[in-house]
């Protein structure tokens, strides 16, 4: 279905350079991107690719503007990263538009469940007793939504989603196959050498415009809820254990581990892979870099790491075991010093 | 529903410091308890908080029974941590009765299955051919129990377990949402560049008592099976590799990798994100830290770390560069220990 | 079922040395098994075990023959390991024999899905709109494949995967539990301190002899389609980033992230728990070790490592803290370099 670029700049704004009448088909990066393709180059320093991709229109920052408009049409904004991310939402929406809500006749809802009107639920799903589903709603095949459990407006639940009993998810949200939100938080006291379960009587809470990756896994509190506050993107498989608390526009990549209790501020990023222990307080503003791991409290804003560099192996392994001595070498290389300490000093005072 | 001290202390011990008629209504941490709600203190150096939390009741050790009776009620044990965790699942049970057990209409169940009395069986389960499920077991919407799998008395699988044929749980186990048991482990002969799979013919064997957390593996044996021990507690998104052996009472936090054929004792803890390589032994009572790899068997038992300590990203930087050089600056600090030696020594025997 | 020797080189060659007649039980390792088993011998250093193992016949290479033909029935090949493969392959379709194919009354088949003749179905699985399934595939119960989905012939998906909209599989590809293929990429673009969601247009593409562990994650590309390609081998909870090239006939463990946009090559191998980063390109016959970060592209085959190595506790805390000062450590011994060159300099030139 192809689409004008007239009709992109009036949905979307900037400024139009070339025919507004230009079609285009496909939207697509610099670098695969062929005849009847938009694409867009975020900064001036990419402007060499100007003179080898294959797209029919950009959309480039006004530094670039002369040098695109004199390859073709181009579309020009202050942020094209952002405009691009905008027209992404905006191609997604024209060209799937969402089925007419329906609840799928398989689909097993409570009697004591509450549904808003316009909710969408696929076959199978399971909503339990007094659970509660705003206006807009959609929710997957399989996706279970537990006992009292709230889904805000317009909040996307995909295909496959477990949502605990009490647990609530705000508005716009975006959930996706295989999360799970309100396991057991991981307590346990011990007991004549055996562990001895801690109910968890808390729940989930999350905000409103979350974005939450597949297979990802929220635990619920202990005694009080674990938080996740608005804005927060969570990538694929992470671990969010009870008690954490993350702030408000924090992303997380995946394969991170945040232990319990954690509180994590808001408009941090935490890197793939990285593992924040649990109880740690980081303050708003943290960055930590991906296979990090965070093992005290960070009170200022800034970017963190700790990472083991990656070597070619044989290299790595010398290295490796002159650092099981390294305390050792630090100790040898005091005594060297106070040795030329000591040789040194008579001379200076004969 | 509020609950009266003296009940409690009828019900789980301890020695009651004031009304058997006061009311809680809820249990909860030291910082967030609000008048009404029964807490916690786990050990005397906790006591500053006596005088600052607003819990109507507390839990405490001998050791603070005098200054906790002095602001109010209180149970006195000697492990309270332990008195609140059995008082999670007292209360747990007190106020979510679990309903009736039934066989919900629309789950699948082969003629050839058995079922014990008691048997509790959500929307959508699918239990196959020859699959057995004891008495009082629970089995969660969308489960799946495969072909000859056993499932043992008073077991819980939330919703979303698949277990494999042939795969067998023991009594009292909690299975959480998106587990998998019984996926083929990782196996392949390499011929001609390509890999040739190895069929994995074992199952998995889970004790006991045994605690699995949500989107967790646990992949069948090649030949023989992997074995979860009794007490076993597993948080979520771990992955255990086949023919591994997770000795009794072991407890893995969250994102632990176990590869295949390791072999760890009873009585172990596991931090998150530890890794384990395959082939290893691990004594009873090793302890490894988070986010630490496990590249050697480990024959007694203690405390085992191996982390990048994290550091501002300067610092990390510097350090790193260094860390890559090590094996040369101990080399370089030879020398000058020999150069030392060399200078010093015509002194000594002129 | 016991089977004769005769029967198993017949279908898979091999010299026998012994009766054709002798009859085997079960397959198991060679430290496992027991009267009536077979079992293997990869190679020649593994000889001491032909003396204790009880199994009563042996796939073993040319230079054990001898002693194993001492010892009783044996099974000569160049390659036993690989023998053993497909023995194991061989022996699970002798005793499993798959059910007649069957599309299970409870699926949900779209009308406009294309499914061929002698696709399996499983209970509460579902098919959408313009999905295909080629002949000989097998989709779980409460598998979803989505909008446009195709799937090729003789593929297995396991239970409870998700294959979403315009992602393809191809032939003979194995997709174990709980998989999640084409879930949104992690892409936003930030502003005003929050983050605008890129939608993610791509999909994903899997070649041919593909198998993916259980709960893993492929992401959908953000324009262009993430790529697996022939033979890919992928263990469980694995992150795959969107835009991710995995090469034909790659390896990966259990555990590792791939984050968006990395270009990996043919043949290599990555273990467990390892972390690539975002647009790097790795070479083909690349061999990560367990748990390291590449952080950079690598252009040559070989072995690359990058972990902190376990120690106990104690010295590993003495390491690590002299780790964040190895920098300044580095610069005292240049400076202690330089104070002997100094002090002996002197006495070379009088």
């Amino acid at each position: 279905m192809p689409t004008s670029l007239g009709a992109i700049v009036e949905a979307l704004g900037g400024v139009l350079s070339g025919s507004t009448e230009t079609q285009v088909t496909r939207l697509a990066s610099l670098s695969n991107a062929q005849k009847g393709d938009l694409s867009f180059i975020a900064q001036a320093r990419y402007a060499a690719q100007l003179s080898t991709t294959h797209a029919s229109a950009l959309v480039v920052p006004p530094s670039l503007q002369e040098l695109a408009a004199a390859r073709g049409a181009c579309i020009v904004t202050d942020d094209p990263y952002l405009y691009f991310a905008r027209l992404t939402q905006w191609w997604a929406a024209l060209h799937n538009a969402p089925a007419q809500p329906e609840i799928h006749p398989t689909a097993q809802i409570h009697p004591d469940a509450q549904l808003a009107s316009g909710v969408d639920i696929g076959p199978f799903a399971v909503v339990e007793a007094g659970a509660s589903l705003a206006s807009g709603c959609r929710v997957g095949a399989h996706t279970v939504v537990g006992r009292r459990a709230v889904i805000g407006a317009n909040t996307l639940l995909y295909p496959r989603v477990v949502v605990g009993e009490r647990c609530t998810i705000g508005e716009r949200c975006i959930v996706h196959a295989g999360v799970v939100i309100g396991a057991d938080g991981f307590g346990f006291a011990p007991s004549n050498r055996t562990w001895v379960k801690i109910e968890q009587l808390g729940a989930v809470r999350i905000g409103n415009d979350v974005e939450i990756g597949a297979n990802t896994c929220i635990d619920r509190g202990a005694l009080e809820d674990t938080v996740i506050e608005d804005g927060v993107k969570l990538d694929n498989l992470i671990q969010i254990g009870h008690n954490v608390r993350v702030g408000a526009h924090t992303a997380m990549a995946g394969c991170v581990g945040v232990a319990g209790s954690a509180d994590i501020g808001a408009h941090c990023t935490v890197g793939g892979g990285a593992i924040v222990l649990g109880h740690l307080k980081l303050a708003d503003g943290v960055n930590v870099s991906a296979a990090s791991v965070v093992t005290r409290s960070i009170a200022r804003p800034g970017l963190y790491t700790g990472m083991f560099p990656i070597d070619d192996n044989a290299a790595w392994e010398k290295n490796a075991a002159s650092l099981k001595q390294l305390n050792r070498l630090r100790e040898r290389l005091k005594a060297v010093e106070q040795a030329i300490a000591q040789a040194t000093e008579p001379r200076k005072t004969p």
